[in-house]
């Protein structure tokens, strides 16, 4: 009988599309455990979701890979095959470097943390989260000395290479170094400019009726509900499969412009993961390429698109409608354009967004290293916060160092993503608007699609088939260059 | 070391345990792809749940378990533990007849089958959906010729057992047989007593207002939402796990009354699930006992407690408060007592329910021994709906023989336990009643919490520690006996 000429190949493209399926089950128990599971269910999900890790992580480093890997990558692929290979290989890797009780301890203990997070922080109660807090770190920490001493580099590093392939503290400090250089005085102008702008009432509005505004707007955004659905969860997030994309926002009854921008932000992660290449569904090369990249699509989709004059026009007729709402175009983009330092980084304007990253990506590198203890991090948040913000957090764990998930969830390294991110979204724009003309006139003339197939063409289709350098070099002519960033600031708060 | 007296039994309590967290996203992706999924989302699912079926399957039938289960039962043991290996001894061999590719084939099969009948039953096209069912059924007479070999039974009683573990057919063609001597001329006999019975207007109420209705009902029936939720689903059902127990319903603007007994019915389920001991969750002994045995915990909140006169006047002022519904509790009681022969099963009333069970029971032998084909059930199903029950189903097959979600997804010998359960709730009805008194008594007198407090001790917290005669000789004092159905009927129906 005759092999195929590429049988290794294919018999890893089996191998990962079975764990593709335990993935899948893996994000359906991650978003029911947000948006669904009550409170007594923890327990017995937390578990069961830490059996499932295990198993994921003993399918990605089953004995057969090391050579089929090996065998498959002398045989004859095509470049896209190629490229997917190298996805199977550094997954392979990463899952090698950590062995598989620790996979589980931690997923038992970020359960066990993210549950309970939810109550104590509305309760401002850090004693209560500092110890669950300090066993999800120490395990947390414990992932990034194994992995820093297999890939050679420094634990903070070793913890950035999991979100965003690649990127390391040095080129961090340098790109926030550049930030830190006119960041703050940008801050200072912008809010001197804004002094003088009236403030809106804005009417309360029911939950139901967000619900259906915020349908509305995903409607608008070309979001697919046949593959997707959109519940309210404490904490936005982007979750589920390609095929079945699960969003969550929440919803302010006294102010719906928070939650509104939430569900064109998250909308942004659901187009990415909807666009991804059906044809490599279920394999490595078929991913979003990173969360950097993700965080751009998100930002893109919120900062480029949702914030700007031609779009809020657009939405005026279902504001009426749903909300009853009659302020002018230019009125919400005053209300979306507000620099304001303020404490929640999630409510966060774009301007003041990033010292919300600094003070993250500090404190990170500082507890990785032991040079920042759980118990200290209250005191190091309020400090950083007056220096970067003038804020003071003192005794206000809840909306100070108690208010993200990710800590809570293990997820270290995660953060800077949403800053480059940011800047990856300024340099699309610049792109788009180099090849298509201006954004704002795109949308003005209902070609919101046009901006929409770029995407998908440029970043979505394209899965982890590029490098993030490759694609965005691809995409732009450049590799990341954070002086777009700067510039779309520019314009857009000081034109 | 010293290693522990019984250390193949605890090897295999926590490779159950660890069975057990598998099946914890199995009943998950289940309630979802019912209550939450998209319909775009299912192929995906799909391919996802097969792989996870044949993954539990392999971890039934580990090479290791024969020789384990074979040195546990030397070891000493305590009777709970004996009780809790003799369950996994019968998972063990339930899962090892059936191959894992078959299996696989089944579970991807049915949901293929099941998404597209969604769809296919609302437009009444049988063209569409005889193939899907074609092959399901295909599949599932491989099982029970497999499972029939292999226990040297015949093919139909392989399906009985894997629901209600040692009936038989023959039982089944007695009891039922019993029942047909009886049954038509007591439904004749009620339906002239009713025939001068006055009909109720029903006023139109709001799905969101049944659904706080529903919450209510479920609170007064001491449901623990702390444990569990309740959603819509096209097809009501209980699911989940004991410490999250999913409960779904349907909600008709035009008749709150059936969306309200569904509640009723479907937390009669999620009491045992939520009662089940929690010494042994995760283990096999910690299971409920049969669909049985769960149909009589359902049926006994729907019909020996929700349709009772003391029952229905304790609703009133939520009815009234939710719904603005003045109907008075004798009304309330005349509606849920009306006994109309219909052609829904889930809408037929207690009397005339049995006779949609004896059709299915036909049919599914008929099937099961290839005497009916697929393309030949519709006229099967309209002949026996006409001589059980008088009505003509040609050609309306969403009505008649596209009803039905069970054999969609391949459950067959599944229905017998619906009256099997029937007459175990009146039994269980009748042993309260000799040893606390009269049940509407007791809910009158505020004492549901009693009623509720003996099943616990005798039906929910024993889990599958008893077989089943032994559970029910324990609480009844006699193992199954159809009289107390039947005098149930008589006292209620013709008093």
């Amino acid at each position: 009988m005759n092999q195929p000429a590429n049988k290794n190949y294919q018999q890893l493209c089996e191998h990962f599309q079975n764990i593709s399926h335990f993935e899948h089950l893996s994000a359906l128990g991650d978003w029911d455990q947000a948006a669904m599971m009550p409170t007594g269910g923890g327990e017995a999900r937390g578990a069961a979701m830490a059996t499932l890790a295990k198993h994921i992580h003993s399918l990605k480093t089953a004995p057969m890979l090391e050579d089929t890997i090996a065998a498959a990558e002398q045989e004859s692929l095509s470049g896209e095959q190629q490229a997917n290979l190298r996805e199977i290989r550094y997954q392979f890797q990463q899952a090698n470097i950590v062995p598989g009780s620790l996979v589980e301890a931690k997923t038992k203990a970020a359960y066990h943390c993210e549950q309970a997070w939810r109550e104590q922080r509305s309760q401002n109660d850090w004693q209560g989260f500092k110890p669950n807090l300090e066993n999800v770190l120490a395990l947390t920490k414990e992932e990034a000395n194994i992995r820093a001493a297999a890939l050679n580099i420094s634990p903070y590093d070793a913890l950035l290479d999991k979100f965003e392939p690649g990127m390391t503290s040095a080129r961090l400090e340098q790109i926030f170094g550049g930030l830190k250089l006119w960041l703050p005085s940008l801050i200072e102008q912008v809010q001197d400019q804004q002094q003088h702008q009236p403030s809106y009432a804005i009417a309360q509005a029911a939950s139901d009726a967000q619900a259906l505004l915020s349908r509305d707007v995903m409607t608008l955004l070309e979001f697919d509900f046949n593959h997707g659905r959109l519940d309210t969860s404490s904490h936005p997030f982007c979750g589920g499969v390609p095929s079945d994309v699960r969003l969550t926002t929440r919803y302010d009854v006294a102010d719906f412009t928070s939650g509104l921008m939430g569900v064109v932000h998250e909308t942004g992660h659901a187009k990415y993961e909807q666009g991804l290449p059906h044809k490599w569904r279920g394999q490595p090369a078929g991913n979003a390429r990173s969360m950097a990249i993700h965080e751009s699509q998100s930002l893109f989709c919120e900062m480029q698109l949702g914030r700007g004059s031609a779009f809020l026009k657009q939405l005026q007729p279902q504001l009426k409608q749903r909300l009853d709402c009659n302020l002018s175009h230019e009125q919400l983009l005053n209300i979306y354009s507000k620099v304001s330092p303020g404490h929640i980084r999630v409510d966060a304007d774009e301007v003041t967004y990033p010292c919300h990253i600094l003070l993250r990506f500090e404190a990170e590198k500082a507890i990785v290293s032991n040079q920042l203890a759980v118990a200290d991090l209250p005191d190091f948040w309020s400090q950083q916060m007056q220096s970067l913000l003038g804020i003071n957090t003192d005794g206000d764990y809840k909306n100070g160092c108690m208010q993200d998930i990710h800590w809570a969830v293990g997820e270290m390294g995660y953060f800077p993503s949403y800053t480059l991110g940011a800047m990856y979204a300024a340099q699309f724009k610049a792109a788009i608007e180099r090849q298509l003309g201006s954004i704002e006139d795109l949308v003005a003339n209902g070609k919101l699609s046009t901006i929409m197939g770029w995407l998908n063409h440029n970043i979505w289709s394209k899965g982890s088939l590029l490098t993030t350098d490759e694609l965005v070099q691809h995409a732009t002519g450049d590799t990341l260059n954070p002086a777009h960033f700067k510039q779309h600031l520019i314009e857009r708060y000081l034109p």
